[in-house]
């Protein structure tokens, strides 16, 4: 048991390092898109402004899942094989946002790159939810993790958002954009859910 | 024996990290290879269509590679210099993976290029192997990793399966792209056999 | 309350790796500005010269950030969502410092990028003090934390030199460099004070 | 003394991983100078042997740098703030790696970059040096630390040989480079006087 409870834990570790790294990354990368101008003053600076706000939305939205994720694993207690390949696939979509980002704010957020945005964050939102339940599954209806993610209203609606503002994207693409605001803003708290049954 | 023990967990530790360090270093950077076309139609996400498959399939070889590196690490106790740079050695091959798929996506799947990304999966597999063999000397023919590993059929299978790989590729790209994913798909789930051994 | 402070312990820990795996990226993927010259004699280095100054200042100027985000978190006992999120402010400004610092080099400290390097510099010092006050608050007016930093002159110092240094970057940039470089070294030692405090 | 003990375990544990972080980026993006050609044949990839030849070496000199680093840091129990900034100087040097790699392999081991890369190897060895020296100076002369590195005869020799190689980059550029690679085999293994000394 000491022994199983140790490899768990390593496990775990090991998982949150992993992750912690390609998120690093991820956020990071992506200011590799903010190229500095040829010159030196400040109307150079003004074609930059939709990057700079694409960056900023997804700075806060990759600040999100690092947050939930920390916040479920610290709710978990042990991991497998398929957690890990759950997680690889959460950090696959998430490793497309630099990519929709990019496209987004050098196209100065027109219809198909905001909609392709929306689709990876609709994918990245399926993806964390499938690692959610698998996890929740592994550890037991009864358990911690079971009992703080009981009712997941917000990871459900954030789908449907994000279901909603894709085509809107055809409409009027700041319509989408408002939806992806509005959904960042809903999860810009931690996951008080995991902390309240926590700390009973 | 503490104290050596303590030693000897550390370094493992370090060993892992860095390891993860450069696995999602390597995983992350391979996105960069999607630059955001100029045009905003979808028309214009098309041609990266190739860029995107192949980031794909080394994606989901490099989890290969990190979650069977993880399962080795596990049941390994200690480490010694041999150790770290046939881990090393091992991270090189895996470092030319994103340079790989880049020829390999950017050509569209061309002869050259996929025999090329078969030979860096050979390389990275004999690196494997013998960063295995090397760990199962140091730990002896009776320890839990040694069990675990003593008859590592899929291992040698992958070797062989890239040997044919390699020359296919000039016969028709697609069939030696159809073993990759078939090796692939064989390493999907993490080595059964030593949580098998490590739970007895 | 064991299990209080594990659970705080690891978010630190987390909290800890997340902001060293960025500052770690931010800190190399700034050396990627340096490209390496087409020709291969000692004149193709003069032109780099200022990207190689600027990359100084910035590499020291987070080489301060890491070492004082690593001495006042080691007076940290705990943290919440907030936290979080004030260390992920104060990453995102520490984000933009490699495009502040392309900017600044590749045009040879002309007057505008000099003073967008200030504002950047000035919007960290910033988010560095509201995540100290932030940690306080949460600690309590008596912890060492408190005690530590209770007369943090050099954190209002310095914002108020950058505040002079930007708009002097329109009189002569190299007025406003001379008060980053000052601020710098004013940082260059680690927070003597958190240390005195712990010694006791 | 226990929470001493603490707080400088965790300084060491920080100040090594931040270190793993810096040497596992540095290591990795080397390999972004080794861009995918756009022809789909075997010629294409002939004018990259001599930059993947220099990334070769790099990776060597970097792995022998992490690997020293490493068991350096076994034999230390304590850091403070001097240890933080000469492991930064360190850093900074090595962050030049992969600028004179790029020059030198892009430029087909030209005079002057492989001179540079003389350079900057040299600079990083001094740096080790310094850093060796004021880990010793912290932990006094009868430490574990002191004795294991007491005739640092490596150390000296390599600075020797750079010094050397670098004015013979002008005569042959081959001579410098076959010198790059004696000093990499003489570290290729990690330091066993230390590993002896804590076997003690």
């Amino acid at each position: 048991m000491l022994n199983g409870g140790g490899t768990a834990t390593m496990r775990k570790g090991r998982l949150e390092a992993f992750s912690d790294g390609v998120l690093a990354i991820i956020i990071t990368i992506m200011v590799l898109e903010l190229e500095a101008p040829h010159e030196a003053d400040l109307a150079a600076l003004r074609p930059l402004v939709p990057t700079l706000l694409s960056y900023l939305l997804s700075f806060v939205y990759l600040g999100i899942y690092w947050n939930n994720h920390h916040h479920m694993l610290q709710a978990v207690d042990h991991a497998d094989g398929v957690v890990l390949w759950a997680n690889l696939h959460l950090l696959f979509w998430l490793s497309l946002v630099p990519f929709a980002t990019a496209w987004m704010g050098s196209n100065e957020f027109a219809p198909w790159p905001v909609a392709l945005y929306g689709v990876v964050l609709l994918l990245a939102a399926i993806a964390y939810l499938v690692l959610e339940r698998i996890l929740v599954a592994l550890h037991g209806r009864e358990s911690t993790l079971a009992r703080a993610v009981a009712r997941d209203g917000k990871g459900i609606l954030s789908i449907v958002l994000y279901v909603v503002a894709v085509p809107l994207a055809f409409v009027g693409p700041w319509l989408a954009c408002a939806i992806y605001v509005l959904v960042a803003l809903m999860w810009f708290l931690p996951d008080r859910r995991i902390e309240r049954v926590l700390a009973r």
